[in-house]
Formats: C-alpha cells, sequence, structure tokens
C-alpha cells in the first residue's frame, strides 16, 4: 500500500530563530482510470482506497449506475485502475465537460446542470437534529488526525446513528467518490443515508450527492447559492456549519425533527 | 456587476431552540470562457473579475504566453467573456487533461508533468522572512471578511513590500489564476514576486506558479509532495504555514534571510 503521509527535511523559523526539523507532508498522486482497457481520466488523490474512488468516479460522471454493469474493477498498476463493464461504451465522454470549483474530479459533465430530468429524491424520512450534531461530532473527530498534516477533507455516509463510510482525501470531491464508491462495494442502498462533509458544498458536490440518491447533506461549512439551488430541484436536506450543539438548515427542514 | 453573496432565510438550531433568520451564502456561476469565438471552457467561480479569470486560465493552461498575443478580451454576456488572439488555434485542446485535487480549473493539460523542459525560476534575489510574514499578516487580514461567508480561498502577488493583486473564489485555482491574469493586464513582471496563498499548495498550483515563473509561494497551509517535488526542479522557494512569527520553508531556503 502506498503512504498516504511522507517525511521531509524542512527549516522552521519562529520568531527569528532558524531550525532544522523532520515534517511529514501528505502525499499526492495520479490515478489513471481506465473503462474497458480505454484511458478515461487522470486524477490528483491521496493515495489509499483507488478502486472505490474510481468506481464513485465513474458513479458520479453518470457513467455506471450500479455495481450490475461493472464485470471487475482491478489494480493492475500502483497508477491504474481498470473498470470493466459488461458493455461498450460509445458516445464520446470528452464531449462537453464544465471545469467545477470543487477539488479534485473538478470536471462534471455540463449536461447534468441542463438536465431537467434529474430525479428528485423521494425518501422523505427524518432525522432527528440531536442525532446529526452527534454523528457530526464522531465524523469531527475522525477528521482531526489527518487534518493535522495539511488539510485533507472528509465525507461520510451515515444512517441515522452510525457511521458506515468514511474517506479522506486532498480533494474534497475524491472523499466523496471514494464514500460513495465503498457504498456502491458493499451494497449500502444511498437512498435513506446522511452524507456528512467537512468541506464547502459547491455545486459539483450538490450534483453528486443528488445522482446518487442521497437526502440529506450535513456539512461543517457552507453551500453555495447554486448548491442550495440544486438541493431545492432535488428535494435534498441541505445542512450547513453543523458544529457542537448548532446547525444552520439552508433547505429541506421537514426532514429534520427538533 | 454581480454580487458574490446573496441573503437566505435559513433556519438555525442551536442547542434545541429552533429560530428563523436571514444568512448570506456564496454565489457560485458558470463563466463560459471562448477563444476566437470557440467554445473553450466552463469555470465555477465567484462572479468577480471574470477577464483577469478568463486570461488566468488561458495563461496557466499554456494556451497564452503574455498579453502580447491577446488583441482583446471581452465580456459578450454576463457569462461569456470571449478572448481574441492575433492567431488561428491549431491543436485539439481537448486532448488529454488530467483531473486535479484543485479547487476550480480541477483540469491542467497532462503534458506539463511530463515536459522535462519546463525552464527553472531564473531569478534568485532574496527575501526577508519578516517581510514576509508582515505581507502574510496583511494579506490574512484582507482574506478574514469573506472567509466568514463560507470558506472562499484568496491569492496575492506582492513585492517584496506589497500586496500588489489580490483575488478570492470559491476555489484555490481561480483565485490564483484572478491574480495571475491581473499581473497580466497590468504588465505587472512575476519573475521577481512572491506567491501568496491561503489554500494547500497542490501540484497543480506548483505548475501554474512555475509556468507563470514566479520564485516564491507561501502559504498559510501546506504543500503536498508532489507540489514539493515539483518546486524543487523548477528552482522555487515553497514555503508554508506562514502563520504569526512562524513559517516552515520545504525548499529553496537560500532566497529567505532571517
Amino acid at each position: 500500500m502506498m503512504k498516504s503521509k511522507k517525511r521531509v527535511d524542512i527549516i522552521k523559523i519562529n520568531n527569528g530563530v532558524k531550525q532544522e526539523v523532520t515534517d511529514e507532508i501528505i502525499v499526492e498522486k495520479v490515478l489513471n482510470v481506465y473503462i474497458n482497457k480505454n484511458y478515461y481520466s487522470s486524477l490528483m488523490y491521496t493515495p489509499n482506497e483507488k478502486i472505490e474512488l474510481a468506481l464513485g468516479h465513474l458513479f458520479s460522471q453518470g457513467i455506471i449506475q450500479s455495481m450490475e454493469s461493472v464485470k471487475r474493477a482491478v489494480e493492475t498498476s500502483e497508477n491504474i485502475v481498470c473498470v470493466i463493464l459488461d458493455y461498450d461504451l460509445e458516445e464520446d465522454l470528452d464531449e462537453r465537460r464544465v471545469l467545477t470549483s470543487g477539488c479534485a474530479k473538478g470536471s462534471i459533465d455540463m449536461r447534468i446542470l441542463e438536465d431537467k430530468d434529474m430525479k428528485p429524491v423521494e425518501n422523505n424520512k427524518q432525522y432527528s437534529a440531536q442525532d446529526i450534531l452527534l454523528l457530526m461530532r464522531e465524523f469531527n473527530q475522525k477528521s482531526e488526525l489527518f487534518k493535522e498534516t495539511g488539510g485533507v477533507h472528509s465525507c461520510a455516509i451515515c444512517s441515522s446513528k452510525d457511521i458506515l463510510c468514511f474517506s479522506e482525501d486532498i480533494g474534497r470531491h475524491n472523499a466523496l467518490d471514494k464514500v460513495i464508491g465503498k457504498a456502491l462495494r458493499n451494497n449500502i442502498a444511498l437512498e435513506d443515508k446522511l452524507l456528512l462533509a467537512t468541506g464547502r458544498i459547491s455545486s459539483d458536490i450538490a450534483i453528486k450527492a443528488a445522482r446518487a440518491g442521497i437526502p440529506i447533506i450535513v456539512s461543517h461549512s457552507a453551500p453555495t447559492d447554486m448548491a442550495l439551488d440544486l438541493a431545492r430541484k432535488s428535494n435534498i436536506t441541505m445542512v450547513g456549519f453543523a458544529r457542537g450543539n448548532r446547525m444552520s438548515i439552508y433547505c429541506g427542514s421537514d426532514r429534520i425533527i427538533v
């Protein structure tokens, strides 16, 4: 397994005093994703959970809808994951992409934004605000460790009481794709789960969640207006600034019981 | 001018008490960049400094090397900037891209990473650590304001004593492209300037800086190992965790006088 941290010699300056020390920095690698032996895309990422990342990425990009169409996903070398589908890809995937504000996987298919038929989330199960804050507390503790080495983002998929999948990455999008990939691989239905995120919720994150049918997004930070519009259209509950005993509900408050 | 913040009605929960309040959220828009009337790419961004963003983006992508090749850059509608070059673009720009960890403009040309001829920065002018920390303090104060509304990233281009260009955006890359675009438009040479950044320095940010010939990168946060490798190869000084009276020098410490 590749390491996600690395030791380097650095010079620290503190109040004008120089000191040579050894410090840990975060490792960034390229992952090349192939579909049916054809090159699809390259991602800069924190080197763990490669297969989950590749699967989640393809799911978020709308290439796969479930694991049913995936014959197998294999790591063919240290920096290549090859996903074999049970059908040929016909359309030109390079066609039109929009570069997004988000970290890693900064490219989403522009057509998603224009897709009027994007299905709203149907599940209207309710969740207690207190449970959400407890989950967020556990999530923050899990995230703390890695954050210290230089700011990675974390995402989690949760039931109302438990964190089921947790991932971290230098990129916000990678962290989300990794947990989605994990849920796919483990056959965890997303339609009644919560998504927890350390980072800002921009439109591309909201689109990924909508595509996955996740009914609630809870962030430590804030959504953008476009993400909020998308959440409203997709019947997603958007919660921001979930910290300590507080949270801000931006839309879909019917799902939250106080 | 479009607004970069927007007021929305939200529900706040604090210690189990619900309250309806009005809050500000950050606005996210799509900017479509055209070259010679042909569609080039779409960026999700904080709607200000559009022309600077378009120019900086094209510079970072290696499409333009200076303003000399730019006949004009115009905002043809609220979400379109059209850059007219004094030559035709021949090569297929969509060819091979790598999706990066970074915020906004998550796509960089893969060939850059393979480019063995990427010129190292030649300027070895020295800067005082104290001056850098003073600049960083001023930079942080400028950044604070907007950070409160939900975490935008800031970048600045500085001489040894002054902040010359400052930009902010929901995306780390956009913020950098905006300041580079500003420097280009204002004919500010970058070869003896410092780049200040609030965010992490990943490989794509280091590549943009190297392409612009910026000799020093100073961040509030940490670099990744790949960014550090690139900085070493490009003879760039990499400073991280520049906060208060401290900084960590990851490479190129000869340029820093303590």
